[in-house]
């Protein structure tokens, strides 16, 4: 692959939006293409994933199907979308990949790593990012910034409880995992956006 | 579990509709409660899935996505419909189940059944139909009687290689599985439905 695939991750109200874009202009200003992708979604088929999965059912969503649809999204945007640029030397910019499954449906949810582990095997095999920032901020903090953006959705209206086990499973996935960076995110966001180009810096040129 | 799950199985023009009709009114006059489900579909959510499956989209359908969404709207079906049924007592009848996937997505579009059985396994853990009938119909004579029903939808458009492999597949495991029972459909519907019908109570009863 002659592009490189960076993943921003971390829970609602992370900043991971205004961290894309600081991203992507630091990486422009260095004259590389870029692409920026989201999860669930980023194909017309993902999309309508997307709004699935997002929309309050009357009947339970199971969480196992919860997370089939997640993965049915992202192997049709690694596959169509994701793969082809990286081809072409393209950098893609993801906001959220298969992280967010091991911390909110592995975590949050209660699946365990192990399933979400093989069921990454199964479906996308040796496709990994090159590099993952996980910006860490404190749950309560998180939903407050997501609530202030108006109304939630079906996950984001989940209790703390579930937003604390998909925290605590987003850290100890990336303590055992040398690609994933932490970035404390309770910081003013010049800082973090600071450390997220000096991370890109040391460990992509 | 008190109820008992059936699968009706077969390609495309097998003569599954009629099948069912003939075993719900079979298992009626016993005085059994019955309940008819169709996958993909069942739920509010799978049967939206299964309006993104049969549509044509502008992108391709990646294999692996179609066989994701095949068992999230599976598992759905599964959790929420079919196993408060079989609690209950009552006997499910399923248009197409796992096997369907098996022969489509794992013989059809060649992704194999090593693949399938471990997505199994990750999804639907120990639950299993108690007896599957697999109607088998010569793959052209399926699909001329599919075509005459009206427009085909995009699995149905699948050239006849695709059919011939998903009906090894279908026979394949049928052999080396001793709960599911072949019943060769290119017979007279009559003698179809006594077979059927012969089997049920041979092994259910």
């Amino acid at each position: 692959m002659k592009g490189k695939f960076v993943v921003i991750e971390g829970l609602e109200g992370a900043g991971k939006s205004s961290a894309i874009a600081n991203v992507i202009t630091h990486l422009q200003a260095k004259g590389i293409e870029t692409e920026a992708v989201r999860e669930p979604g980023g194909t017309p088929l993902a999309e309508s994933l997307r709004d699935l999965v997002k929309k309050k059912w009357d009947e339970t969503l199971v969480p196992t199907t919860e997370l089939l649809l997640m993965y049915a999204s992202r192997v049709q945007l690694v596959e169509n979308v994701i793969k082809p640029h990286l081809m072409n030397g393209t950098w893609v910019i993801g906001d959220r990949h298969d992280l967010s499954s091991r911390a909110y449906q592995g975590g949050g949810r209660q699946l365990g790593d192990e399933l979400l582990q093989k069921l990454r095997g199964l479906t996308l095999g040796s496709f990994y990012p090159d590099l993952t920032i996980l910006l860490d901020v404190d749950e309560e903090v998180g939903l407050e910034r997501a609530r202030e953006r108006g109304e939630l959705d079906r996950i984001e209206e989940e209790d703390l409880a579930f937003f604390k086990r998909t925290r605590q499973a987003y850290l100890n996935i990336a303590a055992k995992d040398p690609s994933i960076f932490v970035i404390d995110a309770n910081q003013p966001m010049l800082k973090v956006h600071k450390a997220i180009l000096r991370t890109l810096e040391e460990n992509l040129f």
